[in-house]
């Protein structure tokens, strides 16, 4: 199982801090899993202008090609403007159409207030049912005060990911074994 | 009047038309007000990474310059991955928190499916909304079929994108007129 | 002008208690207003079966009639299952399509928490925006904790609401001027 | 395995009819299958008064019981003014928080006009992951033209209703499997 876990903004760091939570947990508790965390700060990308993502250089075809090759994705985003961020989008709008078909996905959002819990429901679940993603419903959504220093300071939040794990791991294996399934039955 | 009209995309050409068609009918109708097209593909913007928008140099700072100065805007998107564009996306995340706050925002939208013709209302409103732009409830959805070699063919595209200008114009006009009134009551 | 408050839940007081309180202030500071209060509790409604509002009876048909007749709507409703009522939706159910044309609507929404700030947003604006009502982007949003025993114990809830009411007679009065002086322009 | 099958209208035909194709596919390829179908035009259907669904008598009462039982829910609904009708919102309304736990669910949509086909996306996935149904993304979107005197003629649609109604078992199925996989681990 390739899991890529995506931090989705270039600034701050509590999306950062909250996805490397997640990623030592599913380091920790499946460790067959081949897990990669693709923090957007580090990587230099430019805005789709329409071509197939595999016709691009340098990071941006790197950062894309990891996603596609992924089974699964956590997906780590900041609220900007009541939605994610205009880079995490981008990264979406590389991707092809249909681009996470057969891909698990689940979220991480880190915000300032509880106004905008609804926003991941309403403005990203849309984006990735679009893009054929199989979504685990429930999210994980963190406060700024559950964060101190680049750690989440909050046991309950640090409980909720590790199940987040948990359901995204068992989501995963579901839909590869209906798939498994689907194939042995059509080779008799 | 300050108009900015903003091309939301870097690809293709289709919203690049339909602006250029309200500006050209702005242009004609309301000989006093001041517009600006801006045309994303022809600026080279940074991604936000938290700064204030008058911190930023070059395009980037140009860009969001001319759109916090402006009374009303006419924003043209096309619809990728079930939303705009991170490039668009990436000019709000620019922008201050409110910082449409007075302006009056209309929507001009191209698409390759009447299936996405909600996705101005659930994905653009909300975001203009809590920037507290006043916005022009009815948009005008394009789809590429009304288009041939940078002309709108559609007749009734063309109608409706004048009603929005006026609609735009009007809306503007009132808010310019509630506020002046609010003045004139507390100065005295 | 003719203003109708409804009071959108069959259940509980707190919705009722705010949409009250925001009539009163409506008697108060527009004393030629015509105002109208409608407590679903009240009425006996009949589930819209497709038939045309003026061919119900007795209190769907007087609530509808109502309805239509308003310059104005403040629209007041909890949240139930992170949408709107079914009895709320039921009188949109009712009316005819683009029922709402000339109307402007403001939105009161009592909840249980902040988590569900947006509900009004992405699941009531875009069903008054159908129906082509002249929205007032900002809304009231009042917890639980802000009331004891049918009253608002939290002033800031008070403020706001009074200054919705402001919001909307002052946007009703302006678009009905500007409506007012088109037609006198077409008139030559 | 109890399916639950509801026609979610009180007014029109084509609803039930997708729904009836829906529930004699089931009947035909899961014999094992104990189907019901719910058509809420059959029956006289109370507002939800806030009570415990099982504190209602008759129809109100019997139709959330019947609900509460399922394992997966197929829900055939039209669209009333940009969004689910009353009718439907009630039913849920009765049911408690989170009334849809351990239920897979998924959608069967008839409308218009292919500009409402993002609507069971926007107001209707958001009410069904609040009630915590696992549910199954892909929905099937009919519109008025693929109906003829009660019979769908349009035979894609009839195939996509088919994949539903399989990609519902298969994920109700798959699931129930890992959750006693999951118990038979804690048991130990």
């Amino acid at each position: 199982m390739k899991v890529v876990a995506i931090a989705g903004s270039i600034v701050g760091s509590k999306t950062k801090t909250a996805i490397q939570y997640a990623t030592d947990q599913l380091l920790d508790k499946y460790p067959d899993a081949e897990v990669t965390l693709l923090d957007l700060a580090e990587y230099d990308m430019q805005f789709s202008d329409g071509r197939n993502y595999l016709d691009y250089q340098g990071d941006t075809k790197k950062v894309t090609e990891t996603i596609m090759e992924a089974d699964a994705l956590l997906i780590g985003t900041p609220i900007f403007q009541a939605s994610i961020p205009g880079s995490l989008k981008n990264i979406f709008d590389l991707l092809p159409v249909g681009g996470l078909e057969g891909k698990v996905a689940s979220m991480i959002v880190t915000a300032g207030s509880q106004r905008h819990y609804l926003i991941p429901e309403q403005q990203l679940k849309p984006i990735l049912g679009y893009m054929k993603a199989q979504i685990v419903q429930s999210y994980v959504y963190i406060e700024d005060v559950d964060f101190y220093r680049k750690e989440i300071t909050n046991d309950d939040v640090k409980f909720r990911i590790e199940r987040l794990v948990e359901d995204t791991m068992t989501l995963a294996r579901t839909y590869q074994r209906i798939l498994e399934e689907k194939e042995a039955e059509y080779d008799f």
